[in-house]
């Protein structure tokens, strides 16, 4: 796109549509600081190329705004991740299955995004809330059931020790994601992100603060490795 | 809790109900990211197991909502402290007697806090405002008084040298609690913080900016050691 | 361990000889910090349990005194991962393969660690240096041999984008090493692992700083997966 | 301007009107943090002086309550830069051309600042938008449009790699605008500054954060020197 | 101490003599950054007044040339804790006893130093090394030992998990330590200061990176209190 | 004050009234996070101790609340301060002047609370705006107006320069004051403190950021010294 | 370059020579952490290639090391910016000249590499010792000396206001490089950085800290535009 | 100084030698990162010109080999400040006396700079060694000695409350030092420069961390006001 100074600028977004086919994914339109109309414009040229649309941090009111101006049934809203989908469609079990936990209930939205990402891209997921290192009973007695995953993502705020511990315990790939949940020291995910890459478990990854949907591709791209 | 995608999340939280027994304490439900919904189903779970509530940092609309939906005198909220919790007891005076200063009277609602949480523990407890180091006397005035009490809890914002020079003053376990009070460097705590830690007092411990409640924990596992 | 105060301490490692049977791993020692009789110490006993011997930033005076108290052959030393070794044996091709890339020469021991660290585990392992973004046909044109590989680990120091090109081109897992690499705000590899979090690429996922050690861990898993 | 205590102080700002002469620069006013009142007065005093205008950051509903305070078409305001600006002259084509690149959409505010400013002085420029290097492809096919523009800007939040890939590109003059776009570790613009910064590309340089303005001034600075 | 510009000034320290009497403690010399007179000359003068004597931070050399200038057998020099100290009496098991635990065995140097202050005031102390969370059964298998002690205290570097995992595991007092051991981000040991004060676990205090001598001193407020 | 637990806590603040004999100043409320009741009480008390009153940080609403529930005249509150204070009585000139500089017209809150805190003393003072160091012009010709004063404050946001360059022309004590004006590396204020801290300028001093109150009372200090 | 695991690595660099066709510059070697061996082996490859050669950051003692294992004359050393470099060229005068200013003495080593690297592509240039803002009448004085460069590139360090004058009296382009000399919080440079960037003088840019060599290849693609 | 490449450059110092005329100070040499030859060269211009000399920051060895090359008694080295300087003269007890003050030990260093620095403009002054806050009673007791200065300069390490306090008990000026002395969070003083700045005290004025010299520069200017 271009323009001549002056006069009104043409600001429509040049979408990456060649992603699916480079990356096999989709690609995710960040709501945050989309208007409706900005939101409601990218997604009907993703509709108009049979695109999977998935557009993330959309709290409930912009979302009713973006969905009153589409046709019904184009998009869902999920509240729990704050996100607008398509339609999904069954997991394939045979691609692998991912399992996210949480160390608390407040890190829900983060754990939700990465669950529904995947499921945009047709993968099977388990949730497991509320598995903390502060009770850690609580994941202890859910290791034989983490066992038949084949990624894991630990989603934690505060000091974020729940993926150090879980990666000294299992095998398989874990991806951490920090979550912006805390204060003092806490606040803003720096505690649990720096503490994530600190980690004394060997072989940790980590992904940017409340970034689920990331958590999500990087495990979209170890199923299919 | 584990959950299939896609569809809505089942976001229940799974509470830690050994942790009386584990460690003594009850288990406060951190208000503030919270949704009134929330909360009360929080509350009846814990209610229902016969357990003290303490929910932390409730403003006052929200606490009215989540009072308007549980019987009559199942909670309070003290408005100082921004909690909400079960009907307090008498406290037992053979366990010990903790001490809770104040440098400044903006550092209130985090005393308040430390001051309730020991209150639903039946530990008894005193609060001393505004002795800040600016005005020293008022703290030399108060020492004999603060003799009589087995741990000192000392809450300052702004530089937070309050428990610096309490702990050079008194032989007693000192817990300092930087207050997110202040503006430019001491914005957001982080100057009282880094304070507290580089002490030059000898045996000063510190917990996290604004943490009243778990400056209360450790004064508790103090008492009971 | 325990000990009485007073008297010398014995300070022998507690060796968690258990890792290999739970995460499939060898434990790395960090020889950085510690002294040359410490790691012949630790060595030992590694060798005594048959346990395959990695040891990690040693340079080479401290290696050479290593060496030097240990049986001709039992171990090696790699100058430019600053690693000792126990003797490798031929990669399993059948795992798949691991193509560790760098942005400059500068970055080498680390990804020479990676290598390393890889070949420790039997694992197939090529790297390709120099590729940073600056000078973009040289990644370009190496685009096709790594299609071969399974996992990509891509290790670069100053702003440190050559991981987030990357991720965008190929479909793989890319693992991000930010390198300590550069001065200003490049110093100790900030700005690299700042920008490697905040990458606009989706499903990049990031280790700390220098840690090449990680990197191959996390490759291994993924392997394994 | 000095005022005697105690009373009604005269906060009038002093314009540096002799700016134009000694730089060829229009002072642009900060908008943010100004009243629509003060922005009035200070317009008019810039009218009065046969000053061309441009006041940067006001969002819409002070726009138009500026706007009509002052003769209709004095001045027209501009959305996506957020810009108050006098009509504009046709640019002068002798001068040569500026291209203003932006990564992803959310950089627009910042690019249209940029472009606007520079139309505020008679310089033509065009924008490129949504040529991030996620999908490097989008870049590389722009390459030849690029080359007949005499300065290059590049704005971009995230990981802000963009005028790193740039500069590696070409030989004209890049100027780097970090954008407050992302969240977790890129919140801010902090690590997109940090970035091109430690860019391994020579000659790139840096502006402030958000700041288009500069960024055209410096571009000014360039095609007249 | 005054002196009168110009001419050598007098720099000998001004020992806060009345500390025992005030808090019960004997005063720490920091010998990190003083010479090997300056330590010999404080030394002389708290052997005058029949005060014990603990010098911390002092590396071999500076401990030996010390030593060489003091009668035979008045201090002792520990190399694990780099400290000197007056001869150990053996400690008063009725006051309690107090544990201190390590992540690895870098951590040595802190615990070591926490120990000896601690033999320094006639308390009872145990060592636990090596029971990081990487590999969580080491630290399981010692709980029940750690059940007599009345104050643990935990030193860790890294991302500093342990004492959070073991204060949800206990219910004495858990003093915990950050350690300036690590690389990238956790270097310094401001990760694992962070993650210790950010800690989901109720009750857990925090004394400066490194600093063994506080949290041995904050175990002996506890102690007596 | 103390409390027992549990019931309403009494937040009533401890005035450190023996200020003014102490230090000679008045002892000036901070109002940013009070409520209205709150000030008024403060103020209450203060009127009744025949004290003179100033409350700083009061945004003109809340001004308003509390003014009307004073007696009419009591305070007087000025808008560009954002100030509740006593009636003023005529400055007194045997003592010395101040002059207050500001870099630009976004400072004036800032430099308004200095004035009006030497004003709330008796103290004669002189504001000078808009002499920032972009238009060095205006600061040079107004360099022998500003030799009449005892003491110079500079108030300045961005990059802080004037404090810098106006202490390298004059011999007065020069008080810095960084604001919290800008964006990006100036939002906040921080890069104006640094930049202040960092001077080569001689014996230039700061305060806090946007410290109005305390660069008046630090030239309070001098002009009585 | 790729390898095969285990064995020696080649560690060789692989050279961007098309970066002399792409962007007329020359790719100059960061010495810091190379060894003499890499340097020379780098060295002889571009002189083989018929390359201008320049290396910064050597330190005397390596420089020998390397320039004993060169030709006689095929390399020089200049000791003030720390530089290897080829013989070079009369100064191509039509491309028009830059001026290279610094605060203070301790700021030549920058401006030294940013002259050198501009006389290795045949630009005139300029050197300004010592105009630092706390003498002005030193900057002031020079003011029409500097009117014939076409760039002008300011060093400072220390709060690093000598660009922010400079460009607010000149209409030319200015790149500022903040220097890491200094010391607390001006220490590595980042005051002198941020006041930089966040200059109120309008149209300044800005290069990484210490970045001569980068400042230089600006102004090249600057004459060059 | 202008100089043309390419060949040596001339890096001689401009020195401010208006300085005095204009400020009233002798302009002090920051002796740190400058060579044996740069000091003499600088001194010995100095010295023709009649001007006082003070060069800070000169350990042993450099200082030796400086006087070496100087003609005997025109220099004398202190040690506890690091300085050289020209011989005193007696102090000229009208214009006000200055006393300085430690919280420790350690902090020597940077009040005895001031100490000199004072000196070396005939300033009388005092040192007040030991006085920090864990043992009030040190400083309580000399208050009354304090009460004779005009000025008063605190410097301080660790969290750095001296200053707080002194400023809270006293009516005179009260300039606060940051020392760079400390570990973990006080490393580098930066935990003492925020303390001092964020402080409850009113009136407190700070200079950069270790910046003797600026202190005295600032209670000379305040003394001549």
């Amino acid at each position: 796109m271009s323009a001549q100074a002056p006069g009104p600028l043409d600001s429509g977004a040049i979408l990456d549509l060649s992603r699916r086919e480079r990356l096999g994914m989709v690609e995710a339109v960040w709501g945050e600081h989309k208007s409706t109309d900005q939101i409601v414009a990218i997604v009907q040229e993703l509709l108009n190329a049979s695109e999977t649309v998935l557009v993330t941090r959309v709290d409930r009111a912009k979302a009713e705004a973006v969905l009153s101006q589409l046709p019904a049934g184009a998009l869902h809203y999920q509240v729990e991740s704050r996100c607008l989908h398509s339609p999904l469609q069954d997991p394939d079990p045979s691609t692998g299955r991912v399992a996210v936990l949480t160390g608390g209930s407040s890190d829900l939205a983060v754990a939700a995004e990465a669950h529904l990402a995947l499921g945009c891209h047709g993968i099977a997921c388990t949730l497991q809330l509320d598995v903390g290192v502060a009770g850690l009973h609580r994941l202890l007695e859910r290791l034989d059931a983490l066992r038949s995953a084949r990624v894991l993502i630990a989603c934690a705020g505060m000091e974020g020790a729940l993926p150090t511990v879980l990666a000294g315990l299992v095998p398989q790939p874990v991806i951490a994601v920090p979550v912006s949940v805390g204060y003092g020291v806490s606040a803003g995910g720096v505690a649990a992100l720096q503490g994530m890459l600190a980690s004394c478990a060997p072989g940790l990854t980590v992904v940017n603060i409340d970034n689920g949907y990331g958590a999500a591709m990087a495990a979209l791209r170890i199923l299919r490795s």
